[in-house]
């Protein structure tokens, strides 16, 4: 049994709850969807619910091959339990595949594919911008220790092989996606937040169509119908 | 005997041209002066001069103290030998205390001293505006080799502690700086560009006055006043 308590923070997808029973945080996903660190926004129906599906499906999978995360369990269809963890205030972003901020801030061409690849941190903070930020500057800012760091990039690519080959599995290349961490009880650092079409760059195979928030980023439509056909898919699999 | 030749770059402080006799290159001085990539400009009369003198003198003193560096010679008041080096498009900042635009983009205290030397790399592209880089944007980038980027790293940091020894020395605060580095013959990794009031900052430990160009950039009166006293205290000193 578990009964929503205190709003604890409301983010722009996302809003988390402590339970009554104390025994894990309660997360909402919400409909509203955002590009530009907030510029552009719109409330897309449905959204919430299938993010919370897709979230809830990767962090099990992962789970799976021993990549311990925060997902305990889904509530309903827009809410998971997750366990208590302190967010680390980083974006830890990983790219297979150039697109988008990079090729605009470094000259990359499009869809240039990187030999290895790129593990890129921002600091969260929206009224700075989230800028990027590298490992000198996160020892800098307290963010993380190097030991820390080093956990979370192991981690970061860990999840970035496991994803590339579970995608792949359902004719889906994994552009770039952004992961989140926490710190966690033995202070034991934890993946978090969530991974969903909302923080991956999803391309299918056959049309390289984006099935993900791009569509809403560049105005190219229905932005529900690839979320929808992500989750088909990896449902799909199981 | 030196004579000038072709004229092979020219940036917005200094012009490079082969020398007839094709023993190195001449770096010829400029009066102009620019902030925030090249958005403010003016002429500063005698500025050329000046910085032409100060480099000498901070290229010989770290030569002395077993930094190789691209200096051979002063040729003129505004013109200097320097060996053949292909540069590499890095802008390698070194900070002791915040200020600039790292505050602003970290939400960092201006004034703030670090416990240790923080070491940024910039990417030396006019039509990018200069972006922030990490070492892996780097590698991918191909701007250098990890191992070069070692090297460099660790000359950035002896020159800090060398100049920050020499400024002291004549009551002044080495707040940051801006170095570039070339290859040279044997693939060396040299230590080029220019050291002046120009791409450091510079403070009186007195009256805290800046001695360098944040007077232009803030519009704060004459930029070349701090400019003399520097070159005043460093030829004191020898």
């Amino acid at each position: 049994m578990v009964t929503k308590g205190k709003l604890l923070y409301e983010g722009k997808a996302k809003i988390i709850y402590e339970t009554v029973e104390g025994k894990g945080y309660l997360v909402h996903f919400k409909d509203t969807i955002t590009a530009g660190n907030g510029e552009k926004k719109a409330e897309v129906p449905k959204k919430g619910e299938i993010n919370n599906q897709i979230s809830s499906l990767i962090f099990s999978y992962l789970k799976d091959k021993g990549v311990e995360n925060h997902y305990i369990s889904q509530l309903s269809t827009r809410e998971m339990l997750v366990e208590k963890v302190g967010i680390i205030p980083l974006e830890v972003v990983v790219r297979n595949v150039a697109t988008g901020s990079i090729c605009r801030r470094l000259g990359i061409k499009e869809k240039k594919v990187f030999s290895n690849p790129l593990v890129e941190y921002y600091y969260k903070n929206d009224s700075l911008g989230d800028p990027l930020i590298c490992e000198n500057h996160i020892e800098l800012l307290e963010l993380a220790t190097k030991s820390q760091l080093e956990g979370i990039k192991a981690i970061a690519l860990q999840v970035n092989a496991l994803l590339t080959e579970l995608f792949e599995s359902i004719g889906i290349i994994l552009v770039d996606f952004k992961l989140e961490f926490g710190i966690g009880e033995g202070n034991r650092i934890i993946l978090a937040d969530e991974i969903s079409p909302d923080t991956c760059r999803l391309w299918d195979m056959e049309s390289g169509a984006s099935l993900d928030k791009d569509v809403f980023r560049k105005g190219q439509g229905d932005v529900l119908q690839g979320y929808t056909e992500v989750l088909n898919r990896l449902k799909g699999r199981s």
